[in-house]
């Protein structure tokens, strides 16, 4: 039965996206949705007539579902409302010309809003009226900050007393879930009564609710508020109209339109899976669940003629092994334990310059077909399998910052089936014995469609976002985690775009390992001359002052350039290499009890310390 | 008397600015400042040991004034209360190592903080104890958001209850101001008990006051606060101490510390001013005040040999007259009522790309000379005399986006001199009669900086901040003023630094032209067929929804391309050209009634219409 239920109609409000009208009308038919709210800005900016506005949206494929926002229709003063009528007629020509029937009209701001329900609810029927006899109709939201009606409640109580077929409501998620509003009681409306729906979530922040709105709403999926209770409270009800968005996003108001579409669209694509996992009943059958992943299978790194015997010989230092060569490309396969390390040499660029980056992430998943159709139902890029640097049947997806993302299973005849042994085998090593992340600063657009990109697509979780104060700005870091923490990414992203003041840029990347006892490898790792970051001794004395640490760890941490942190559940040891090339690292760490964070207060330190190594350049070997 | 009172030591923490702590100590030294506080993780960071700190800061003729922050000292728990005391022993060691004898202790914000007065004192009192046998004492400051102790009042009575001569008060004026405290009281604590004094300004904001504390903290003069009375009232007190600056602002954070710290300086010398002429008894005697701007001698355009020519013809088109050429430079004087444009070809490019820009401002001061001394005093770079287009004896000082500013009398022997007469005389013009404002976008780092730099420098008074959403991203601008308006400037800065989905970039500057009857000026300039920026009919049409305009009114406005919008005193009649060259355009203005802004609101509509005309590649003529 619900599989034969017709997907929901889709549509995104134009103020989620930069550019002119023109620039996001585009945007958003490449991302597939099937209808927009025109934002009265945009269309004020346009040269285009309402006429030719709507020409070009049928030659998109995209309907026009609301013209929006009407402001402070209502009035105390009857003079104010007579003239606040006349712009209404004035905006309904433009509706008539665009052919959309449907116009939001906010609660009023203003100090002359009318405050008795009935009267309020007179002057919108008047309105309605107005509209309905050129078959259009007003859907009245309550802006969170009005200032008489400010709670949906309140909003539906007008409605419900005006009385008039052309007058209904328009329910926003924000306004109504930042106010700590209770969606189930749109059960007492009646669902056609429910004229429009508008989508946005939310960080939770402590400040005022319209600074909030303006600058701070997300994509659902990005935030903190339930959007899939919500949805499902208004369909419930009876709500038949599209799932709109209209988020008011700083980043996303100066971000490139055409990749703000697609994450608006993923978050739909979420949204609908997200309600179906809940409600069975409630609309189409959700795409494939996203296969566990399980684990790292490896780590590609992008290298150079200049970087790349660098970054060997580090590895080398680190206890890794060069045990594998690719059968037709220029990449080795580095191992340690259950830790591997490809290095590709592949990408020609006309100078070798000391390029090093995380290129792509091996997972292992437990249905690697399944992954890739996942992803595609979630609108990820799915790659041109010759991209990869192995030739076994490998689908990879492209993440927000780039990084090429392979669903692998890692048995003889996969992946590792592309590699030829070199006859070198893995000697005692340093005790590293597989990856714990990989620590990726993303673009300064992507921070929010990242999360909500490894969490849709990859089935990741993402975790709480943290803010740390770093010697050339703040940054912000947020982990995804996959089940039993098998796979762990560290998302960082500078607060602010970074500018000519921007020691360390590009930001750095890294692979960190884990060992077993970090004491005893750093040892290793020491004899094997490893190009390890130094850490300052009054890092080590605070350490002494914060912390009641064994004597013996205490000297091994300021002997071998050690750091330590602790959460409530545990400790965590790590250490940095230097950068290798521009841009790239490794860490190693290990975790004492539960321990679950990534050593992000120990950060400022570390890239205080890899500033001062990049001005010393390092000379590669 | 006052005379010969020694100026104030001033100081800055390590924390306002970018960095490590190696380059922020650089950029205090060269910036004039006399002392730092060290910001405790800018030290743990550093690979100086506390005595090579304390020795490059005596080189570079610092002081180190306080260690900073000490957090929760105090708890409930004994056991914990002795770790702390533990801690503080070691904070000690590296004071005395550092040579600084003041620690700042905040008021806890844990959920262990001591409630109860009388023990607080005690544990305050035991530590006190503590560092007083070291020859060390502790500052002692109530967090606004702290759990037990969150106002001065409620610090200063636990630091008079512990009755310690190694415990004072730190007074920071954000805690304080941010929640609307009163400073007068401060005349109940006795001088010698003030031990530090940390100054911030901050804009008011509607938000949760650690967030609002940890991100937009400004130098004093950039913000709302009543730093001068707030200063008065400490130094009132007996306060003989640095006035030490503590801004913790993200944009600051990841600027050039050079810059920062000149421009903390100068918020402490317009600081030292603001008091000075309250209290003139209270302190050394301010700079010379800044003599009075009464209008606009010039505005110089940087040009090449492909805008230069299209620059010309537009000024032409607009109605002026190349009525002089620079005796020794290929300098242009184009003329219309008191409006003068020079446009200066003479910086040799390797390439003519079509580069045009606001080089240089000409202000008629009432004594130059003297406005030159202010600027110095002010810590303007003064610039070297030949780098301005002129050979008369001007002084001009560099604005923070690097734009000139002269300081000039238009008198024969004046700079006027300097040109000699083409030939042409002015003819009818296009009833422009002189210059509104000079609209400048500034430099992403720059915005707040350029607020107190016109504000401290020129003696211009910086108005409301206001944002708007443009289609590229939000916009902040902020006009400033001199008196009777005679010199406006529309400052303008993104909200966030532009990416790579970035059309319009670099940033237009214009100089806005006035008229007294912008309906005839465009009619002529149509005529005579000037590159004006075509407005939507779109747009037209919400002014006839918005505005009881004149029929005849409205008409000219669609037909010529104009703009208007109201504020509560009159109206705006505008109209702006084409962008000429990567970035300069012209408006022309009309003020009705007393109309105060700058066009603003209108702002979103001109970026969309400049970016299709510089989509679409005008054409050099």
């Amino acid at each position: 039965m619900s599989a034969e239920r017709p997907a929901r109609r889709r549509a995104i409000a134009t103020v989620c996206l930069s550019g002119t009208l023109e620039d996001k009308l585009t945007a958003a038919a490449a991302a597939g949705f099937d209808g927009v709210e025109v934002f009265e800005p945009d269309l004020l900016a346009s040269p285009w007539s309402p006429g030719e506005i709507a020409g070009r949206c049928a030659d998109l494929g995209l309907s026009i579902d609301l013209y929006q926002p009407f402001r402070d229709l209502d009035s105390t003063d009857p003079e104010r409302f007579a003239r606040n009528l006349r712009r209404a007629e004035c905006k309904f020509d433009v509706m008539a010309a665009l052919g959309v029937d449907t116009v939001l009209v906010c609660s009023s701001v203003s100090p002359d809003a009318v405050d008795d329900p009935d009267r309020l609810a007179e002057q919108l029927a008047t309105a309605a009226a107005r509209a309905g006899e050129r078959g259009l109709r007003i859907a009245y939201e309550a802006l969170a900050w009005g200032t008489s009606v400010s709670t949906w409640e309140r909003s539906w109580d007008v409605v419900r007393r005006a009385g008039s077929s052309a007058l209904g409501l328009c329910l926003d998620s924000f306004h109504v879930l930042s106010r700590g509003g209770d969606p189930s009681g749109f059960a007492q409306v009646p669902g056609d009564k429910i004229f429009f729906l508008q989508l946005a979530d939310a960080p939770q922040l402590r400040m005022d609710v319209l600074q909030w709105s303006r600058h701070h709403r997300l994509f659902p999926g990005q935030g903190a508020f339930d959007l899939p209770g919500f949805l499902g409270c208004v369909l419930a009800a009876g709500y038949t109209g599209p799932l709109s968005l209209e988020v008011f996003n700083d980043v996303y108001r100066q971000s490139d339109p055409a990749r703000t579409a697609v994450d608006a669209m993923r978050s739909l694509q979420w949204l609908d899976e997200s309600l179906a996992l809940r409600r069975p009943d409630a609309g189409p059958p959700p795409p494939p669940a996203a296969p566990a992943l399980t684990g790292w299978s490896f780590t590609e790194l992008a290298v150079d003629g200049v970087s790349g015997p660098r970054v060997a010989g580090v590895l080398g230092a680190l206890g890794f092994t060069h045990t594998g060569q690719h059968r037709s490309k220029p990449v080795q396969l580095w191992e340690q334990g259950r830790a591997r390390v490809l290095l590709n040499a592949s990408v020609v660029r006309p100078a070798a310059t000391g390029v090093a980056s995380v290129a792509a992430l091996g997972l292992e998943s437990a249905d690697p077909v399944r992954s890739a159709e996942r992803a595609e139902a979630m609108s990820a890029p799915v790659l041109p399998r010759s991209r990869g640097a192995a030739e076994a049947e490998l689908s990879a997806i492209a993440a927000p910052d780039g990084t090429q993302v392979f669903f692998t299973r890692t048995v003889p005849d996969g992946w590792p089936a592309d590699f030829l042994p070199t006859g070198q085998t893995a000697g005692a090593g340093a005790g590293i014995t597989g990856v714990d992340h990989v620590g990726l600063a993303q673009p300064f657009d992507a921070f929010d469609e990242a999360g909500l990109f490894y969490r849709a697509v990859l089935g990741l979780e993402p975790q709480e976002v943290t803010e740390l104060a770093a010697p050339f700005g703040l940054v912000r870091t947020r982990a995804v985690t996959g089940p039993d923490r098998a796979v762990r990414l560290a998302l960082s992203v500078s607060a602010l775009r970074r500018g000519g003041w921007a020691p360390g840029v590009p930001e750095p990347q890294y692979v960190a390992f884990v060992t077993d006892d970090l004491v005893a490898t750093a040892r290793r790792l020491r004899a094997a001359d490893a190009p390890l970051l130094p850490v300052p001794a009054n890092y080590v004395d605070d350490l002494d002052a914060r912390f009641d640490l064994p004597a013996d760890l205490l000297a091994a941490i300021g002997e071998h350039g050690l750091m330590y942190e602790e959460d409530a559940h545990g400790g965590y040891l790590h250490l940095a290499t230097e950068v290798l090339g521009d841009r790239v690292f490794f860490e190693v760490v290990q975790r004492l009890g539960g321990y679950d964070g990534y050593g992000t207060a120990d950060t400022p330190v570390r890239m205080a310390a890899h500033r001062r190594s990049r001005q010393t350049a390092v000379v590669p070997r």
